[in-house]
C-alpha cells in the first residue's frame, strides 16, 4: 500500500508542510528513518533527529518550532503520538486477519467457540471451555477445562489459563492437595501477554474483568479478581484471593500479598510490595509501599545511613561530654 | 451427584442444624451462594454473609455463635476449613481421572512411562526420560532428555524440566558455553505449577525432593537441591547450586543467590532477597533478609528517614551552639 | 567412550599424579564421585571431599597442597575449572547433534531456515521468519511472524519471540491497542533460556545483539536493545525502549524502567531496581540502585533504624534539658 502525505494528512486531520505528493509505504522510528517511511516526533528528546532523518514524512505537533530547515515533509497535528497510534490502527485494520481453528490446534469437542475466532497451531482448548467472538488464541496457550473467555480477547503465546490454584493442607507427613474445582472467567476486550498464568479458583471463579491488559510473565493466583481496565506490567504477581479495582496501573515486578483489597485508580511503581489493603486514587511505591514523595526522599537518604549512624554516635558522645563539663 | 446435608455430615463427622434432607450438588463461596450449593465459613471476616447466603448448606465451626436466624442448613464441625478440604478431596476422588498418553503428545521411544500416567496433548517427553506411576503431565510441558520424574508427580502446563543450566565461560571475544550434561530428578508427590523452570545440572543432578510444591513461574537453577515438603510461591528464583532444606515456605518473588545453604523449616516473606546461608527454624523477610519484627519496624521508620536526617542536622547545629555558649 | 587419565591429561595439558591408565567414562561432582568418573576440585570449600571421593580421576590446580594421601588419580592443571569446562566442551562436541526440522514442528512456508538448524517438535515458526545456520529451537518455542534469528542461536523450551509489545492508548471507555508492527532481531551466538519473552517493537526492531545470554523467565519489552555479550540472569525484566550496552551482567530479578540508557560493562546485583540512566563500568545494587559498598553498609544499618530513631529522640530531649539548665 502506498499513500501520499496529503492522503495521510486528510485521514488524521493534519496539515502538510512540504511536498503533498511525498509517497510513503511504511513506518519507521525517526532515528532509523528511510525513504518512503513515515515517522513521528513526540518526545522532545528526539527533536535533533528531525534535521537528519531519511524518512519522507514526519508527524509533528503543531506547536513545535524548528530552528533549521528540514528535508522531510511535515504533517502538523495536535498530538503526534495519538496520530501515529491512529495511523497504526488504520494500517493494522487493513491487514488480513487470521481466523479459524488451525488443524494443529487441540480443541475439545465440548468446547464452544464463537465466530471469527483464531486458534493457532499448538493451542490447547480444554473441555467445556467457551471462547467468545473475535478472540485470538496464540500458539502454546493452554486453556484448562471449563474456563470462559469473552469476546475480542487476545491471549499471547505460552500463557496458561486455569491451571490449579496453589492450595495445600499440611499434614504430619507432607501436604494434601486441596482440589481446585473453580474456573477462570476472562471478560471481553482483555489482552494477556506471553507466558502469563491465571489460576483457576478453589471454588467459584477467578475473574479478569472487561478491558484488563496483562503483560508477559504475570501471575494471577486462585480466587483473585482484577477490575475493568486495569493494566499490569510484566512479572507482576498477585497472591491468592486478592481483589484489585478498576483502572489501576501496576509497574513491572510488583507483588501483592494474598486476601487484600485494592481500590480503583491505584498506581503502583515498579517492584512495589503490597502487604495491606489500598484505598482508591493512590499512587504508591516501595516495598512495603509508601507515597512516592516519601519513597524517593527516603531512598536518597538510604545512602547516607552509615553517615547518619556515625553522626548519632558522635552527637551522643559530645552530649555526654557537655553534660559532664556543665 | 446429589447428597443430603445428613449424608455430608456423616462423611465428615459433623452435626446438622436445620433440614437434614437439604439437597446439595455443588460447592460455592459463601458470598456467591446459590440453591443446591454447600459453602463454608471459616474466616470471621465473612461471618455477615451467613445471614444472606443463598447456599442450601453451610459448614461452620462448632463454636461460632450466630446472632440472627439463618435460612440455610448448618453443618457444625470442629474445623470448617479442614472439612471443606476433605469434602473437595472426596469430590475430586469421585471425578473420572484422565490417564494414558494422548496421541498428540510427543513421547520419545526410549522414555519409560509408568502406570496410570496422564500425558496431555503437546507435552514433550525427551529421550531416556523416566516418569513414575500415577504422574500427570499437562499440555506444553517439556521434559528434556534423561530427566527422571517420580510417582504421583503433577506438572502443570508450560513448565520446562531440564533445560540447560546457565553456564558460560568468558573469553576475549564472548562467552563459551559450558555444556550441561547433568539431569533433573523430581521425586515422588511433587507438584509443579505452570510455566516453571527447573534446569539440568552441569554434571550430576538438580534435585526436587519428595513432596515439594512449586507454584507458577518459579526458577530453579542448575545444581540446586530443594528439600522434602518445601513450598515455594510464584515467581521465586533460586540461583545455581543453592541447597534448600525440608519443610521451608517461601513467599512470592523471593530470590536466593547462588551456592547458599538454607536449613529446614525456614520461612521467607514475599520479595525477600537472600545473599547468605540461613540456619534452620528461622522466619526472615526483606532484601537483604532480617527478622520480621525488625523488618516491619525498620520499614515503618523508613518513611521518617528524611525527618530523621533533618533532626540530626538540627541537633548538630544546636549542640555546636551550646558548646560555644558554655 | 572411555579414556585413560593419560589421554585426558594430554588433551588439556595436565600432568598425571597416580595411575596413568585409570579409566574414565563419565563426569561426576567430587562429592558424588564414583568409579569410572572424573571430577574436579576448584572451590577450596570442597577440598575435604578429595580424600573421600570415589571418582577415579580428579582435576586439581597445580598449587593445591594435599595434607593426606588420596586414593584417586590426580591430573594437575593450571585452572581446574577452565579445564573441566574444556573437557565438557570436548565431550559435548563428540555427542551426536540433532539437526533438521521435526515433523511435529510447525514451520510456515514463507519461513527461511538455514543449514544444520534443529527445530524441535511443537516449535512454532511464523511467516517470513528467518533462522540462521546452526541454530537450535527447542519444543514449545514460538517465533512470531517476521522475526529474524541469527546463526548458532539457541532458544530453549517455551520462550516467546515477537509477541506484541505492551502498548495501549487510554480512552474514556477503556484502552485502544497500539498495533505493534515491528519485529525482533536476534543476532548470532545468542542463547535464550526457557520461558523467556522478547517482545516485537511498535515499529522498527527490538534487538538482541551478538553473543547475548538470557536466562529463563526474562522479560525484554518492545523497542529494547541489548548490547553484545551482555548476560542476564533469570527473571530479569526490561521495560519498553530501554537500551543496555555490551558486556553487562545482571543478577536475577533485576528490573529496569523504560526509556533508559545503560552503558557497557555495567554489573547489577540481584533484585536491583534501576530508574535512571547508568554510565559504563559501574557495579550497582539495590532498589533504587547504589554502589555496593554503600548498599551493604546501609542494609546492615537498616536493622538499627528503630534504635537510631529512639536515640535521636533521646538526644533531642537531653539537649533540651541541657539548654534549660545552662
Amino acid at each position: 500500500m502506498e499513500f501520499t502525505a496529503k492522503q495521510i494528512a486528510d485521514m488524521i486531520g493534519g496539515r502538510v508542510e512540504g511536498d503533498e505528493q511525498a509517497q510513503i509505504n511504511t513506518f519507521a522510528k525517526i532515528e532509523e528513518g528511510r525513504k518512503g517511511a513515515i515517522s513521528f516526533l513526540s518526545n522532545p528528546k528526539y527533536t535533533p533527529y528531525i534535521y537528519e532523518t531519511q524518512s519522507s514524512v514526519v508527524l509533528i505537533n503543531e506547536d513545535v518550532e524548528l530552528t533549521q530547515p528540514v528535508s522531510c515533509t511535515l504533517i502538523r497535528v495536535k498530538n503526534a503520538y495519538e496520530s501515529v497510534a491512529k495511523l497504526l490502527q488504520l494500517y493494522a485494520s487493513m491487514m488480513p486477519k487470521k481466523t479459524g481453528i488451525d488443524p494443529l490446534a487441540f480443541v475439545s469437542k465440548s468446547a464452544q467457540i464463537g465466530e471469527n475466532v483464531y486458534i493457532a497451531p499448538f493451542a490447547f482448548i480444554g473441555e467445556n471451555v467457551k471462547i467468545g467472538d473475535g478472540s485470538r488464541i496464540f500458539p502454546h496457550v493452554t486453556i484448562y477445562d471449563g474456563c470462559q473467555i469473552g469476546k475480542n480477547v487476545t491471549i499471547h503465546a505460552g500463557s496458561v489459563i486455569g491451571a490449579d490454584g496453589f492450595g495445600f493442607a499440611p499434614t504430619a507427613s507432607g501436604y494434601d492437595k486441596i482440589p481446585q474445582i473453580g474456573i477462570v472467567v476472562i471478560e471481553d476486550d482483555v489482552e494477556i501477554g506471553a507466558n502469563t498464568c491465571v489460576d483457576r479458583s478453589t471454588m467459584g471463579q477467578t475473574v479478569i474483568h472487561k478491558g484488563v491488559k496483562l503483560d508477559n510473565l504475570v501471575q494471577i493466583a486462585h480466587n483473585c479478581e482484577v477490575g475493568a481496565n486495569t493494566v499490569m506490567s510484566a512479572q507482576v504477581g498477585l497472591a491468592g484471593s486478592t481483589k484489585v479495582g478498576e483502572w489501576c496501573m501496576f509497574g513491572g515486578q510488583v507483588g501483592l500479598a494474598g486476601h487484600l483489597t485494592v481500590g480503583d485508580h491505584v498506581n503502583l511503581g515498579g517492584q512495589s510490595g503490597v502487604t495491606g489493603n489500598v484505598k482508591s486514587n493512590q499512587t504508591l511505591i516501595g516495598s512495603p509501599v509508601m507515597e512516592p514523595g516519601v519513597f524517593f526522599k527516603a531512598a536518597a537518604i538510604m545512602k547516607r545511613l552509615p553517615d547518619m549512624y556515625k553522626e548519632i554516635s558522635a552527637l551522643r558522645k559530645e552530649l555526654e561530654e557537655l553534660k559532664k563539663t556543665k
